[in-house]
């Protein structure tokens, strides 16, 4: 009995690393990215504006891993655009999220449960990313175990390394961090997956691909639903990695950017300080312009 | 004698199309793409001070639509630089518009009279450019009309469109606007050009491209030419823009950033405003310095 | 014995020409390299803060010639990452450098006549790499002459041309100046390395490559080792250079940037002004608070 379980397992999570992800998987990214991208300031603004840079950013959130990982490999950066049902798709999804009339669309996604559901399905494409770019740079590069770790990161990561440059597509320049001085939980979890699938890749990790894309699958979309679900940006692995980045990189304990960086304003990085003082003046200038008017 | 007009106008169409661009057609280009380069401010002083970076920046506005094409395709982006004849000329122009005695070379090819010869040159060359590119594109993804549509695009746009990255060189940066955000006439032509040579390129547009190629030049040159001797930035697209961005994308009616932004500062995006607050205080800080000085 | 000792000049130059740059030229190319990114100011803080974003930035000070190269002839910019061993080397000189207890090692390798000895080997590798690149671009562009030289140049000057992004990533934005507007004696040494690696290449210099290769380290060790030791940051060429840019591109004489700059501040671009107005601003909030403090 114990061993047909494990067979059934072993059939199930190859069943699962074998499913399409097109359309239904790929839709529900797409439609989380561009929800996500509307939440950032200004968005709905260069929408309006400027369609062209708007759907720019949104083909951006939505095919920007795989841009970068073709970058990265040294293929077309728009090599993925000959896909055109996935790009018609995707600006369509755009389309509604950004112009529907009523705002329609947006509400009925970006309510919660609707938004619980797209964002697990969101985690099983990611997972799948990370597996593919992996697999892809082993193919290019036998023992490039660097080069599967760095194409297989970027694959999951996706628009968030390249935030920077995406902002300033919509007209916003914030120099001052970067997606790799300040790691997201997506971003961490992707560099760590990465890891592990290039070790199974490169069968250190004795432990066969599709059981690896079902857990990590599994481990991806508990963690990321239950963050939405309770609108966190704390992460998993937290304390672990408070304690071997304090032994390995003499981190200050405690100082976790993505966690605690409200409590401890006075361990910000010297960097942020010229905008603060920028920020503070403005606030200052503002201030005494609301007295005026009183 | 009408099917002899048709054929004529075929034939001369045809003749038209296949006419070499170098080496008059290119100069034109490089020189009105250079005198752009000195119109900017702060350009001739790059050019004293660092000659390297100010031919760097002159082979980007000659050859800018050709590296990125490149990158886009994924091949070299310094690819066209194996065409020394074609370097050395650009070169040659930039030399003489930036130091010839007595800014003599400036001063004629800046002469109205000969400025609307050369501008209308150069967008012969545009419209060149953009059909190379998407034809370029149609033979390596042969179904990709994003990708022809794009490679068409950056061909006609060329340095426009990395214009942040071309005044980051010289020293200058402007976050607050790029090309895509606020279009000028040259690239969002590109873009409807684009559009144009991709559906000729899959048949959706019955008409041969040696056609379309003259009918575009003809709008493109009459255009160009009207707006160079008038100093406008108005773009012959407003009016029908200004609908239909409003219907699709509910953009406010009027509020053509290329056009009337000087009468509604009131309607300028959010994103703008730091730029002017910074100025605002410069402003300021200059009133109070010439008022010590009277 | 005239002829014996020119083939025996020959026979060192060609030996030392073939001699292997792995491991010992490397490990001091990639010391030095991460000393100098160590003096960035905050690059201490980024490597507690963030330890991905300073590996990063290491890598980029340790390959970014040969991800710029690749770059520009088209191949994966991270290619030469699938030398593990040279990535595992690299990683450990990082780690050593940035968390070594008691700063050891940073102590070691900083001390004047090991430091000396590690700069003199990274010119070693540096001349080498400029023919190299010369060589690879010269194998893939029969007559791209302006292709071998830039190739040759991003080869020699590395993460210097691309240091505006390297400190982006580090949180870090200072777009006044770059690189390539104010050449430092590396960068400009390579520049005149990879042209006369070119014209050698391209057989306009009667020379052989192994004792060009000779001359030119001795040149760069020789300059670079006496730079090192007296703190300077003059450059050889600075007086030819401003005749000649005198004479070619009127720049005004004795305005070399990389030596006066500090003797004539009124001759700095205006470029730099708004920073400067920025900083005055600063200065001036930060005196009225420590009055105020008083």
């Amino acid at each position: 009995m114990d061993v047909l379980g494990v067979l059934n397992l072993g059939e199930i999570a190859q069943y699962f690393s074998k499913m399409a992800m097109f359309p239904v998987f790929d839709v529900a990214y797409y439609i989380v990215s561009i929800l996500y991208l509307k939440y950032e300031p200004g968005s709905v603004e260069v929408s309006r504006r400027s369609p062209v840079a708007s759907w720019l950013c949104a083909m951006l959130y939505c095919f920007g891993s795989y841009i970068l990982a073709d970058v990265m490999l040294g293929a077309s950066p728009i090599d993925y655009f000959h896909n055109n049902s996935h790009v018609l798709l995707a600006t369509a999804v755009w389309y509604l999220v950004f112009y529907c009339p009523l705002n329609l669309f947006y509400k009925c996604v970006a309510f919660m449960p609707v938004k619980l559901v797209l964002v697990a399905l969101k985690e099983v494409v990611r997972t799948r990313k990370i597996a593919a770019g992996v697999h892809h740079a082993h193919h290019a590069y036998h023992h490039g175990w660097f080069i599967m770790v760095i194409t297989g990161y970027v694959k999951g990561s996706g628009v968030a390394l390249i935030s920077n440059f995406e902002q300033l597509l919509r007209g916003v320049w914030k120099p001052d961090s970067n997606e790799i001085l300040n790691m997201s939980f997506p971003t961490k979890a992707s560099l760590y997956g990465a890891i592990l699938f290039t070790l199974q890749e490169t069968h250190w990790l004795p432990i066969s691909k599709s059981l690896l894309i079902c857990l990590f699958t599994l481990f991806m979309v508990t963690s990321k639903v239950f963050m939405t679900a309770r609108h966190s940006h704390g992460s998993p692995f937290a304390l672990v990695e408070s304690w071997v980045c304090h032994l390995l990189f003499h981190s200050p304990l405690g100082c976790d950017d993505s966690h605690d960086h409200h409590h401890h304003p006075a361990a910000a990085a010297p960097a942020a300080s010229p905008a603060k003082t920028k920020e503070e003046l403005n606030e200052g200038t503002r201030k005494r312009k609301s007295k005026k008017a009183e």
